[in-house]
C-alpha cells in the first residue's frame, strides 16, 4: 500500500526550524498503514529534513552551528552570479539533505520520546514551503 | 512485504562508532525479502546512521572531524538550560541524520566491499542504544 | 512492486558533482511505478547523494565548502595508515551520507523546479562509479 500527501508550512527563512511530527503522525494514521516507512521530503533546494529534541534553546544552538558552518554573510559564486544572495542556504541544504525516512511500527512512528521530525528552511526569506510525505507498508 | 525488528547496542558515547552491517544483513536474510530496501534508524536525538570503511584509523579521523565541527567542550544554550551538557551531541546528530535507507538486491545489501553501515552515538555517556530496521520488498 | 537497476557514471574525484536526475527519472518511468519512492544509493564509502540547484557557480561553492570542512590536504590517520591519501574523501562521504529517498507521485519524482539529484564523488581520483536505484510502489 502507498499513501502520499502534501502539506505546507509558513517559514521565516535563515534556518527557521519547524516541528512537523504531529502533522506527519496524523497523516500516517490517516493512511491506515500500521507497519512500514514514511519518507518526509521538503520540496526545493534550500531546505532540509532531520530530527532533533525540539526545544527553543537547542533550536538556537543549531542555527548558531549553521551560521558557523556556512555564514549567511558568506561570499558565494551562486549569489554573485544570480544576485539572489542565498548561496549559504543552498550549501546548508545540500549538506543536510532534503528528505528522511522513518519506520512505522504498530501504527506509530519509531522515534524517541525527545526526538521530533523537523523541517529547516535555510532560504534568506520567509516562504510557503511544501512538504511531501509518502507512506509505504501494510 | 514488511519486516521490522529492533536490536540494541552498548555504546561509549562521544561519537563512538559501531559497525552494524552483520546484524542488519542477518535480519534482512531473516525477513525473506530478496529485493527491496532496508531503513536503518537509531532511536533518539543524539545518534546517527551512515556508512564508512570501518577501520580503527578512519574511525578516529571521523571522531576528530566531529570534534572540530562541534567540540564536546562547546558552549550551548541547550546545555546551559537543561544542565545535561550534551548540546554538541544533539548538533552532531541533527546534522548527520538518524536514519539511512539501503537497497537490497538478490538477497544482499547493495554496498561496496569496504562500505559498512555504522551507528554513531554522539551522547556524552555510554548508553544502551536501540536500532530499528524496517525491511520492505518482495 | 519493486524495480531495481544500476548505472555507472565516470567521475573526476575531489567532490566532482554529477546531475543524475534525468537517468533516475527515466528508470522510474521504466519501472512502471506511478506512486511510491525511489532510493538512490551510490556504492562505496567515498561518495554521496543529495540534491541541489545544479548550476556551475553553486557546484563550485559546494566544492569550496567541502574543502573548508575537510581539506583535501588534511592529515588523516587513515591516509597515514593505508597510504592512499583519501581520508578527507571518507570523512566528507560519511557526513553527507551515501543514499537518499525521494517520493514518486503520479509518475513523477517529487522535486522542486530547481532541485536536481546529485552524486558527489569525493575520492582523490577519477572513478567509474556505480549508482543503484531501487523503486518501490504501485
Amino acid at each position: 500500500m502507498v499513501y502520499g500527501e502534501e502539506f505546507t508550512i509558513q517559514t521565516k527563512g535563515y534556518s527557521d526550524i519547524h516541528d512537523v511530527t504531529t502533522t506527519v503522525s496524523a497523516l500516517v494514521k490517516k493512511s491506515g498503514i500500521a507497519d512500514g516507512i514514511v519518507t518526509v521530503s521538503v520540496i526545493g533546494s534550500t531546505a532540509s529534513v532531520s530530527t532533533t529534541e525540539f526545544e527553543p534553546a537547542l533550536n538556537e544552538d543549531i542555527k548558531d552551528q549553521l551560521e558557523r558552518f556556512a555564514p549567511s554573510t558568506m561570499e558565494s559564486r551562486h549569489s554573485r552570479t544570480w544576485g539572489d544572495d542565498n548561496g549559504f542556504s543552498h550549501i546548508r541544504a545540500t549538506f543536510m539533505g532534503p528528505s528522511m525516512t522513518i519506520p512505522i511500527s504498530k501504527g506509530s512512528l519509531v522515534l524517541g520520546t525527545w526526538q521530533q521530525i523537523i523541517v529547516i528552511d535555510h532560504d534568506n526569506r520567509g516562504r510557503s514551503r511544501r512538504v511531501f510525505i509518502q507512506v509505504l507498508g501494510e
